[in-house]
């Protein structure tokens, strides 16, 4: 892409409101633009990045056997009357009345209507189990949005949900969706911990937030250091055996959100030096909840005896929208965002120093060329401007590597490869370099 | 994917208010169900539609240069007031006030966000042109939602928008998308004649309709029949080139919805034996309206000697979720629906026969596996039923080759591949059956 072409708006100033790394970051490297209190526009850069988060929960959602599907926006209040939740949920709920004066509402959740589904296409219990889930936008009205996109109102979310006949086999749905997050977040090149959590309005006995710790992050948690070092499961796991190991892996080692710390069970368990308090961001959440749903809005199925069976199931969300927010405050310095390679908007930035000058604009074009027909993502700016714009314009918005064409390299066949990660710099063989990047852009797919 | 673990709720009876072939496939077929007036839950088969049409129109609007960005669906009212359609735009919109009485609405269309978002970050001449466009969920309250997703409340579309200095520049802009819309449409395997239009709510002089040609379709129609036969742009087509010559093969000849229609000037144009009168469908709209909203919302760049110059803009739409009942339309018989293979939600159906018989079993789990590795995506029917079940099912769903397996087949090496387009059947060798598979699906990718 070139940049001309590219639709890049810096901020010069950062606006006041904004309180954190990224919501700062976000609003001055143009990725987002506000549309209203906890509202925002996904301008290219932001979005290109929305698009690969979600394809990676897209495909781990995939490999632990989830079944894609989409939900729409809009949800008919009758459907909340049937669980009970219509009135129970309260302010946050966003609701609307149509030309004909029906009550609707922007979903905040979809455990009524997938229930809905469910019980209309699954009658017998050889239609179980099932695994579904949808990636859509949703909408909670909170009264105080802030935060940029890690607390808006409008925000895009994966849910999943499961339906078993009992509870060992919701169990292992359960295990499925925990796995399948470890590896998630894993291959964003974030750590984060599943902690035992509260359920609130969504309900039930068994839960874990997945959090990632960052200073700015609105949860206190507590946790064993060394669930740090734990390895996530592979990508060759098998998601049909038992995934308890996995699980009682992870969950041997305390780790708590404030609401469910008990600090007498910490201190016992925990030895001082590896205990580990801090601030979290939660970036996932899942429940298993058991009939709390499909009791009341009667989502049975036709057992072996043909007597009907209630279901068991389970939710599963991930804030996907979120999770840039969560992305940038693990990875950014003062001059702006450092993305992982496997969410980076674009693997390189191509800068041509001298845009005009016959050999760098030769050397910038083959350059391009090359890399994009290796499928490497450039982002080239061509533009006219001074070196210091060019280079502050590149380490704010973060892409992991940096090419810089000049005559004054070029004249001893070099060209320059700068490293956001750590900011280290090279010189590479102009003929060597396209190689030389799809080497380093593979590296960084691979180990994010 | 296995069907065991697919969610495919077929219904049985075809409901009684779907008026239209492809209102009801799509609900027998298990690939919508209804939540509400015009609003629908895609299931999981439809869905994998949805997202190969959403992938087409996307890959031709990054080749004709739009970049993709993404509004949120909620907007504030006051950005409505700014070009005068708040109180113009009536029932339609979707009115919401959030939990502070804050007057929002649920976007029905983007020219003024977009406008607000432009002026925002381009300041100079030097910015322009820009294309940006997005893909996201609109809701339009119709008073009569109806033909599914022919016409729903909440649907998908492509929104595209350019900003230019003057009209020459805007009309290449409106060139691109012209050329742009006649290869999305038909690489989805459909003949599109683009008509000039009324330009309704949106405004502007200049406007075509792009329509499929279907006796279900809401519009009235008038065209020369030889559009019919015209070759669409090349994938090598330069949009950065002067694409007047093509937009000029399309108009030369008669074509306009009702609204636009001139008898005298049809009857003086078109030979009798061309004069091609009939019904369509509106799957795409392009209009260029210069400064409707851009002198409203003073959306102005400084121009080379520092004066301030009113953008030109245009807009441009897709009806995404819309296309699948077009397609539909198009492609069906008494049986069910006929993919063609680039929106087909798998490339094949694999119907074992006889589960349990080791053979079969065998037979089956290798071609799934020799596949499922050489990217044909395969819906591996390996339940329990009759034969006539599964083939009706199959043919319901209406995947582009069915093989299939049974133990009479497989004594003599060999299995069934049915083309569902024209229902014809091949014996091939078992071992033969994935190359000849992956020829045909690479075949039908091709040539739609």
């Amino acid at each position: 892409m070139r940049l001309s072409q590219f639709y890049l708006p810096l901020l010069k100033e950062t606006p006041a409101d904004a309180q954190i790394a990224s919501h700062r970051l976000m609003l001055r490297a143009g990725m987002i633009r506000q549309q209203g209190a906890g509202i925002y526009a996904w301008l290219p850069l932001g979005f290109r990045v929305l698009k690969k988060i979600e394809q990676i929960v897209r495909e781990e959602q995939d490999r632990a056997g989830g079944v894609e599907m989409l939900m729409p926006t809009i949800q008919q209040a009758e459907l909340w009357r049937e669980s009970g939740r219509y009135d129970a949920y309260g302010k946050e709920m966003l609701r609307i009345k149509d030309r004909g004066d029906r009550e609707m509402l922007f979903g905040p959740t979809n455990e009524e209507m997938i229930t809905e589904i469910f019980r209309a296409g699954v009658r017998s219990y050889k239609g179980l189990p099932k695994l579904l889930y949808h990636i859509q936008w949703k909408f909670r009205d909170e009264i105080r949005p802030r935060f940029g996109v890690m607390r808006g109102r409008e925000f895009l979310m994966k849910d999943a949900y499961s339906f078993d006949l009992d509870e060992p086999a919701a169990r292992h749905s359960y295990n499925r969706m925990f796995a399948a997050y470890l590896r998630t977040f894993s291959r964003m090149g974030l750590t984060a911990i599943p902690m035992r959590a509260d359920t609130g309005p969504i309900g039930g006995d068994l839960s874990h937030e997945f959090i990632v710790l960052a200073d700015t992050g609105e949860s206190e948690v507590f946790c064993d250091r060394r669930l740090l070092d734990l390895e996530v499961p592979s990508a060759s796991t098998d998601f049909s055996a038992d995934l308890q190991p996995i699980v009682d892996q992870f969950t041997t080692y305390y780790a708590a959100t404030d609401e469910m710390h008990d600090a007498d069970d910490y201190e016992s368990r925990v030895d001082a030096e590896n205990q580990l308090s801090a601030r979290g961001i939660e970036v996932g959440h899942i429940f298993f909840f058991g009939e709390k749903y499909s009791r009341p809005m009667n989502a049975a199925v036709a057992g072996p005896d043909g007597k009907d069976i209630v279901v068991q199931m389970g939710s599963y969300g991930i804030g996907v929208s979120r999770l840039l927010g969560a992305i940038i405050e693990a990875n950014h310095d003062d001059n702006g965002c450092k993305w992982p390679m496997p969410v980076a908007p674009f693997h390189a930035g191509l800068i041509n120093l001298k845009p005009g000058d016959a050999e760098a604009d030769r050397a910038c074009e083959q350059l391009y060329s090359a890399l994009t027909q290796a499928d490497v993502e450039v982002l080239y700016d061509e533009t006219a401007g001074r070196p210091g714009e060019k280079f502050a314009r590149m380490d704010l918005i973060g892409l992991p590597l940096q090419i810089t064409v000049g005559p004054r390299g070029l004249a001893d066949g070099k060209v320059e490869v700068k490293r956001r990660s750590d900011n280290t710099k090279e010189e590479v063989d102009l003929e060597a370099a396209p190689n030389w990047i799809c080497d380093a852009v593979r590296e960084g797919l691979s180990h994010p």
